[in-house]
């Protein structure tokens, strides 16, 4: 057992848990043979929902009754210290598991990761990364929403992190780090955006730094890791969701307003599947809190157990990819 | 002639103009009869491009050489005073004209504008605002990149401001103002943001104001004008233009990807038509800088004919909807 990676899962956060972290767990664990699972939460109901295609040498269910609700405010949440989140989190600080995946109160998981997990030295706040799809592959975009205000120093560890997290989840491309900003030339933006742009500019890290990227090209594939404050972030990011959101129902309004529309878009059924699967938000489920001696995975509540699945997989990636030793070698 | 709105165009500036520009005017001013425009820029090479459908009592070109071009920085565009852009702006300065209209350099215009035109008492600072589609119409959308950093201040006066143009631009709507967050919990954002929502919470001015709205809110119609710093309102702006970029150009290579895909296309294509116009930018071409005694009409320099006369058509709609005078009313 000790040989294998372990997840710690807090199996009772998000919506229909824990049967869709179970069958998320199923789903990813076929023909894995070196992940171990630790699933906290209420024995009795995740057995319910286990299945015998779960090898029974590959998972180990902690018990607890207690579980922080979706509701409750993030300090609320990390008050009770025999919650299925907490006890995630506590295997991961005593060493006893390698990495803390939820679907949960969000703010809670945080609180609770801060309070037990110490930072990476030299790296003064954690930052919120996730996935963002792009016309070449995918984006790593830090920080969504962790820090509302964001110095220097705080967005040259973001290059950083964020460097190394694009390592781990695709080994075989090369990272290219931006920063989100209004305009392309050095002169623009604020202050703290202008001297990150000098320092990085001159910087002798191991940082691949193109520059400037406006919120127009997040998604035009020349460069793959986004860095900006976590203000700045989550509106890009939200705003980019609300737009999708807008055009795809707009269009299944108008393309199927009439019969000669419906006919024709069911003719076109299988590509119009390959444009939902393309837009797929469970393909990028998964936001990973970095800045911590352990990485901390959030699956979206809302996600159904594919997403987790996949959040599994950043998981893996993550722990086989090294993030925090890579972290580690290239911040000083 | 002075009965009628006069409307500065600067004939000059970007792409394929003065072309684009004299269409535009011929395609806007059919059945008008209270617009006179005055038209700056290069006699010749406007006459060339003028039809005998823009009746002659309707125009009056003013000639000059010179004109700002689409790279000068904006310093450099504000230096010399006899371009087509500088001598428009004069020409609202000097009372002859109601509003100006260009789609050219856009710093250069702004510098031009509040070198030559005047702030409205109390307010400290104008905010470039554009129109942004949502589920049931509109939004207004304001600051898009003016200014940096905001006062809270400088927030309110743009809730008023913003409130004003969309009112003269859809007299028959109801306005609804929202700040541009990361939550919608009041204690949610940076303290300029709480500390705004606190004094439009409990302001007795004339503004509807609804709380916070989200970024993936935008479109979705409860609120119709949006109220940001001009960083984050730029940032999200060109985040919802490069995803609707990448979502179009997504879906048309995989909806005609095989032959299947081309055939039921084409037997869709009126429904796909009224998608692309649905989503089409000009319909939302024209950024307004607000703020100054004349409003300043920017149209989008890559835009073409049909456009730039929908700016025209912000341009009368603001004159006739007494924007400046809705602004001066609801300041304090």
């Amino acid at each position: 057992m000790n040989s294998k990676f372990i997840i710690a899962v807090d199996a009772m956060g998000g919506e229909n848990s824990p049967k869709k972290i179970i069958d998320g767990i199923i789903n990813f664990s076929k023909n894995k043979n070196d992940i171990f699972f630790k699933i906290f939460g209420n024995k009795k109901i995740i057995e319910k929902n286990l299945s015998s295609s779960l090898k029974k040498e590959s998972f180990q269910i902690i018990h607890t009754e207690d579980f922080v609700k979706d509701e409750d405010s993030a300090l609320m949440g990390a008050k009770n210290k025999k919650t299925s989140m907490w006890l995630a989190v506590e295997s991961v600080k005593n060493k006893e598991s390698d990495i803390i995946i939820s679907a949960g109160n969000t703010g809670a998981l945080f609180v609770i990761a801060k309070l037990n997990l110490e930072m990476i030295e030299k790296i003064e706040k954690p930052a919120l990364s996730g996935l963002w799809p792009n016309k070449n592959g995918m984006n790593v975009v830090l920080d969504l929403g962790a820090n509302i205000e964001c110095s220097e120093k705080n967005l040259i560890d973001f290059s950083i992190m964020g460097t190394s997290l694009f390592k781990a989840l695709f080994p075989n491309e090369e990272p290219k780090v931006a920063l989100l900003n209004i305009g392309s030339e050095a002169s623009k933006g604020n202050e703290i955006i202008k001297n990150t742009y000098n320092k990085l500019s001159s910087s002798s890290k191991n940082i691949n730094f193109k520059g400037y990227v406006e919120g127009n090209n997040i998604m035009s594939g020349d460069v793959n890791v986004i860095v900006t404050d976590g203000f700045t972030g989550n509106i890009a990011l939200k705003t980019a969701e609300g737009t999708s959101n807008f055009i795809t129902t707009e269009l299944k309004k108008i393309l199927t307003s009439n019969f000669m529309g419906k006919l024709s878009t069911f003719i076109n059924m299988q590509n119009f599947k390959l444009f939902r699967d393309k837009l797929d938000p469970r393909k990028y489920n998964g936001a990973i809190l970095i800045g911590l001696k352990s990485p901390v995975v959030k699956s979206h509540g809302s996600t159904d157990s594919i997403g987790f699945s996949n959040s599994l997989s950043v998981c893996e990636k993550i722990l086989k990819g090294k993030l925090i030793e890579k972290i580690k070698e290239n911040i000083d």
